[in-house]
């Protein structure tokens, strides 16, 4: 086999392609321990500067799909569907969706990952929740999805195990920031939940795992391309990441903001991106027929309650304390709060999400390398968004750690990471809505100084 | 150590470059094996797309030749010369030019490679002859150069195992045709000779490992570049190989060749460029001031029997039966003989070495893989080069085979090697002369059908 490995390097290396058949027997040949690391890794960075056609991509994902077992809810009568996004600081839609949507009639399987680096993870801020457990067994996780709508859970062994042993690979090999890849990656792990329809939110700008925009739109286009390839409805939107999203900025504090928005309250750019995507869910899963109809089902969702009862009833069902949907001190609380003020008069020019994020890491809140504990009470509650007027000694911000001397590091983090300045100039919040049958402006602007 | 790898994968891939401290930490880790095979195939696949730069490569080739021991003569007093060729089908110039030059007053420490695939390789040639042996260790080579002016050795485990590890890893990764890396690799071997000066025989053609001269001439380019850094005085020749060199090919066959040139005799061809081979290297090693008092002394080499008097003298050092100078006889024969006439009449347009390299290795006088067995008496005498006009029947080759059936399988290849039409079109035999100074075109035109 080794031999067969090196050809098939070899071709696409030069720019060739590989036949469905040769992605299927080398993904099989890989996880059985056939082809060793180092000719995958070689692979992996041919394709790197090669790229996939849409065939070999198509091959791939499936082949990493078939390694594993899926979702069925064959029989539910109900639509099946997902919303995922790359990734970001502040981004807790996840927690909003999942019972909103859910109440509308949809089954949500929601599958998460955990945080990275800078970026938060679903599923530390659900297990900031005591009690939370995200690790249900496949069978479990369909049971619940049935019965309350929505499971919400991390990728089992049993879903696509050659996307994680790949992963692993790219993780040191440097050849994770490939778009075909990152597609079949995704799409594979998606694909595994049985879904009708899929809402990627793909964000753009400084803080996101593809920063720049044309990037993030051929990432959203390749996944988009798969997905309907599949029979899975996808529609995404570009979304900006070259600031925190919402206020809170840390596990449970951000399970806090995500329940005053199921209570109708939350940040206006939070709530914003959170109708803007369930909107498209319930579209995709062909409940509501028009967006107007959609915004007024979810708008109900919470206006009714049902919307915050369901995540009571998700959080019961997960073993974790409903009483922290009525009550946010049965959350983890910090020890240590303290208030950063502006150093200056002047515009809030940019809030770096990625100074913020590793300051968050830094605070005991995100983990460095995969495995490490993760302090759920730590963290950032912001006061000011870029484009605010601000002026010298208003606090903009209250830190939450774990120690004096935590608090006195994120501090220095803020001070690095918020510029305050003459003017702003930040992406509109949502820049893009992209479905397979092309790109449409959202019509929002960049937010400039007129708003400070 | 996998992240700080991780990170200078990124790097390379990104196309930036290493320091030559990292390449140095790296190479030390790898052959350490604190760096696995996984992330160092990934890095040469990155490489492979983005090149090195000139520091890069220099600080690679350096590091890998540290990780071993050096040929040293230190306090001889005489000129320390090599040649390397890129490895065609029928190259039996070293074996010419080894006693020639060493006879001439240079030392000569002639380290060579085996066949693989349709090359032939001087070690399997030299092992041609009874008792030869080309295993001789480090400090014994030494002696011999000092006392005979030559020894002829494969490459010792002391020599660049880094060199060794890399090689067997990219032989399976695909990353084998990489300019920077092959020019590493060769130049770490001939840097640890202890080397003065360096002639290389870069081959293009449809039978070189690099076919196109463009390439070639830029893989002569980065190795002259790296070894005039390194203090060693290198020239290139570019020369022909889209079609056998001389007329014998197959092991024993070839010493018996380069024998009869040692004594006056052998093809045009061959004798064409080992003269200018060997012009070259008398003029790096500095014992003649131009080129016409360096091919009088070869001339003089020959005419005067010192040159195969050293041949023997090197055979007998070496363990092997000194009475095949004179007794061809004395080397293996092949019970088989059998006669291929021209199929029609015509031009002789193309005899195509790859094809006759590959009918050499199913004669059983090559090897498919490491470690294979070779048969030393079979092979080929051809009697036509592109061209000749020939008439139908006429004998063009003589096959040497072990049993009738290997015969026939070597009558079949020839029937689709040998090409006989209306016109030829054949590289000149020697395309180029490259110095550090630049490239100088040799004058020498291609075949035509005036010739036939």
């Amino acid at each position: 086999m080794a031999i067969v490995a090196a050809t098939l390097i070899e071709r696409k290396r030069d720019g060739g392609a590989l036949t469905p058949e040769e992605w299927r027997e080398l993904v099989r040949a890989y996880t059985a321990g056939d082809v060793p690391d180092y000719q995958m890794s070689a692979l992996l960075m041919a394709i790197f500067f090669r790229g996939l056609e849409p065939a070999e991509l198509e091959a791939l994902t499936d082949s990493m799909l078939e390694t594993g077992d899926r979702l069925r809810f064959d029989g539910s009568g109900a639509p099946v569907v997902d919303k995922h996004s790359t990734g970001g600081v502040g981004d807790k839609t996840s927690l909003l969706l999942a019972p909103m949507v859910a109440s509308c009639g949809v089954l949500v399987p929601m599958m998460s990952g955990r945080g990275l680096g800078h970026t938060g993870g679903t599923l530390d801020k659900l297990e900031s929740i005591p009690g939370f457990r995200t690790d249900l067994g496949l069978r479990d996780a369909e049971a619940q999805v049935r019965t309350l709508g929505c499971a919400m859970i991390g990728q089992t062994p049993e879903i696509a195990p050659a996307d994680r042993q790949l992963y692993a690979l790219r993780d040191v090999t440097a050849t994770v920031e490939s778009i075909p890849l990152i597609s079949a990656s995704i799409m594979s792990k998606k694909l595994a939940e049985g879904l009708d329809g899929l809402v990627l939110d793909v964000k753009a700008g400084s803080g996101a795992f593809i920063a720049d925009p044309e990037k993030a739109r051929t990432l959203a286009e390749t996944m988009i391309a798969l997905g309907e390839a599949r029979g899975c409805r996808v529609v995404a939107l570009l979304s900006a990441m070259d600031r925190p999203l919402g206020h809170a900025l840390g596990n449970a504090l951000e399970v806090e903001e995500a329940i005053d928005g199921l209570r109708g309250g939350g940040p206006a750019d939070l709530m914003e991106l959170t109708y803007a995507l369930g909107v498209e869910m319930l579209l995709v899963a062909g409940v509501a027929g028009a967006a107007e109809d959609a915004r007024r089902m979810l708008q109900d969702s919470i206006a009714s309650g049902r919307a915050l009862d369901r995540f009571r009833a998700i959080i019961e069902a997960q073993g974790g304390n409903p009483a922290v949907v009525d009550d946010p001190a049965a959350l983890p609380q910090a020890p240590v709060e303290r208030v950063w003020p502006a150093p200056r008069d002047g515009i809030v020019t940019r809030i770096e999400p990625r100074s913020v994020g590793r300051a968050i890491t830094a605070l005991g809140g995100g983990r460095m390398k995969v495995g490490d504990e993760i302090d759920p009470a730590v963290g950032f509650l912001l006061t000011a968004s870029p484009g605010d007027r601000v002026s010298r000694g208003q606090p903009l911000a209250t830190i939450l750690a774990r120690t004096e001397a935590g608090a006195d590091q994120a501090a220095a983090a803020l001070d690095a990471a918020v510029v305050i300045g003459e003017e702003a100039d930040s992406l509109p919040l949502i820049l893009e809505r992209i479905t397979a049958a092309g790109v449409e402006p959202t019509g929002m602007e960049r937010t400039g100084v007129e708003r400070g």
